[in-house]
């Protein structure tokens, strides 16, 4: 292929300047304690399995139901809403995708947490818009006045927070979106392990979007589906910059199932609760400061043995661990993360390793 | 939910504006003869509901690969180029959306042909992008001057053509795209069932794109998967610009059980070509007027009892077959197509059943 005239110059100005969304390390190959996306180290309900071999060859020839109507339904009768209030998607990225390009230009900033999901400033320079970084301090509690003045036309808010796990109230969000001259996007890719969310503020505010994804609680991170909820008018809009045809016959049953499967849902977020919970006791039992989680990961201060802590401590420990065959994320580049590493909550046995690496790395290091 | 402040003013001025695309009518319920949206009458390969099947609810809790590699390698082999030229996206809707959004805005006009592919004007509605249209006539051969001339950055050109299925020669494609002082998008959607196609020419321009889909001559429409083919460097662009996780594990899965099975393909490709061409005379033979098809429908203009052609002899026909439960597809609103129906290519009995439907209209007309 000739390349003597690279035809990439004839890209937009700022698609030439973008750089790539990193997803996290994907291994190949058996052995390795994968905690570093999140994923659920549960399978998905059995009924999952079951609705996908139930889609035949023959069914696949036609093109999926363009609404995903189906699953629009269910998600609108588990949250006690509408099927005009429910939007599906491609994973809920995708959903957040339509969101950038609904309502964020230069002019029309999108604004954001620092530190969170870190897609969103991806999906804004993929759009060309402005972006408004609002930061935590160190306690990440809701910086309301300051995301209220931040001047943005749509905002959003990782709640449970990544990577840090920290829950935000009804009533603290209750006042920002209240207050908030633009759309919030409360993403809530790990709302079912928290103990609060805000599906109930819909109700109240229109310029609310709540975003859900079944690649968390319901294990289904290879099927790429979640969904939106919101006032009609914000799902119509947004159906009409989605692509028609976004969801696939597969994905769409197999989540439909997953989601009517409520009770296996409870089992697998039960469990994976009391995990994290006794494992943030076994890193504070070190004297590592770790925060308190609503979500399904931790997130810690490595303790060296010499009782420093730091980037140089933090990156070592990753290190260390992924040359023991375990998966975590680093987050260098920002004060609030760099000395954290963010451990996804496994099942017990993986949560052994971890905890015999640690160990391994306090007497080495 | 209060809709008092509807919250959809916040959307951006050309998001306001947008109407979305419309995908053919999916009819819910048995009986229906569906040649309205280009599927293939045959399932796919039945290596692909194996290859589905084997995906193992333990693997969907994992993120798939984000870059497709096993499907790219296998594109790449099967046209004779490296992984570097190929990109996989969720249906090939999904990459033409990402060219849109890597090259077109209101300054850098997309150009494509009228008629053609109805989702380039919406994809560029959505992007608030610019739109250069420029007419066939109705021998449909290239208007190569024309768009040379158009001003756009970019071009989209649906080769074989819809909704017309004529197709255009490599000696035609290489004067155009050797000539474009921009990118070339050649959407071969209906490659497969034409007599040429224009992957010889990646190695001769780089500022050329070739997308392909599963969805129409390997069955798969209900999966979501098609690529693109380009020089190492547009692959880059694009990349950067999809959504990293946008096929999910079952349709990477099933797609390359399907594009390994090229034995089958062929069978089922040559079994449409001759249904089609059998059925070319046959309207033929009616005295109505139809394009040589090199795609998987035929576009005829469809003659009254009283020997009239015209919007409304089609208009009767599209409803009266669709009152015999047999679903076409009516483009009113342009010259070009306003008299004809577009009719998917079926099997034997479907297309009988289109032929006794249209006796019937031409005795009740």
């Amino acid at each position: 292929m000739s390349e003597e005239r690279t035809a990439s110059r004839f890209a937009l100005r700022h698609v030439k300047r973008l750089k790539a969304y990193q997803p996290g390390f994907q291994p190949r190959g058996d052995g390795w304690v994968k905690l570093n996306t999140n994923e659920n180290p549960y399978p998905p309900s059995p009924k999952v399995e079951e609705a996908i071999r139930s889609v035949s060859g023959e069914a696949l020839r036609l093109y999926p139901d363009p609404a995903s109507s189906e699953l629009r339904s269910a998600a609108a009768r588990l949250h006690g809403l509408d099927s005009a209030n429910v939007i599906v998607g491609n994973g809920s990225d995708d959903i957040l995708n339509l969101l950038v390009r609904s309502f964020s230009t230069a002019s029309d900033s999108a604004g954001f947490t620092l530190p969170s999901y870190s897609l969103y400033p991806v999906l804004c320079g993929i759009q060309g818009s402005g972006t408004i970084q609002v930061p935590f301090s160190r306690d990440i509690e809701l910086p309301t006045s300051e995301i209220l003045e931040c001047g943005a036309n749509v905002v959003f808010l990782t709640s449970p927070n990544a990577p840090t796990g920290v829950g935000f109230s009804n009533a603290a969000l209750r006042a920002l979106i209240g207050g908030f001259d633009g759309i919030v996007v409360v993403d809530e890719a790990y709302a079912d392990f928290a103990k609060e969310n805000a599906v109930e503020l819909l109700s109240e505010f229109s310029n609310l979007v709540v975003t859900r994804t079944f690649s968390k609680s319901y294990g289904l991170a290879g099927l790429r589906v979640g969904y939106a909820l919101a006032s009609s008018d914000i799902v119509a809009t947004l159906d009409r910059v989605r692509d028609s045809y976004n969801v696939n016959r597969l994905s769409q049953a197999g989540a439909l199932a997953a989601l009517e499967d409520q009770n296996y849902l409870d089992a697998i977020v039960g469990k994976i609760k009391r995990t994290r919970d006794y494992y943030h006791k076994e890193l504070s039992s070190l004297g590592w400061f770790t925060y308190e989680s609503q979500a399904n990961f931790l997130f810690t201060e490595p303790v060296d043995r010499s009782g420093e802590t730091g980037p140089e401590v933090a990156r070592s420990l990753f290190e260390f661990l992924k040359s023991r065959k375990v998966l975590t994320r680093y987050f260098p580049g920002h004060a609030l993360t760099e000395s954290f590493l963010r451990i996804s909550v496994g099942d017990e046995d993986q949560m052994l390793k971890v905890s015999e690496s640690i160990e391994e790395w306090l007497k080495d290091a």
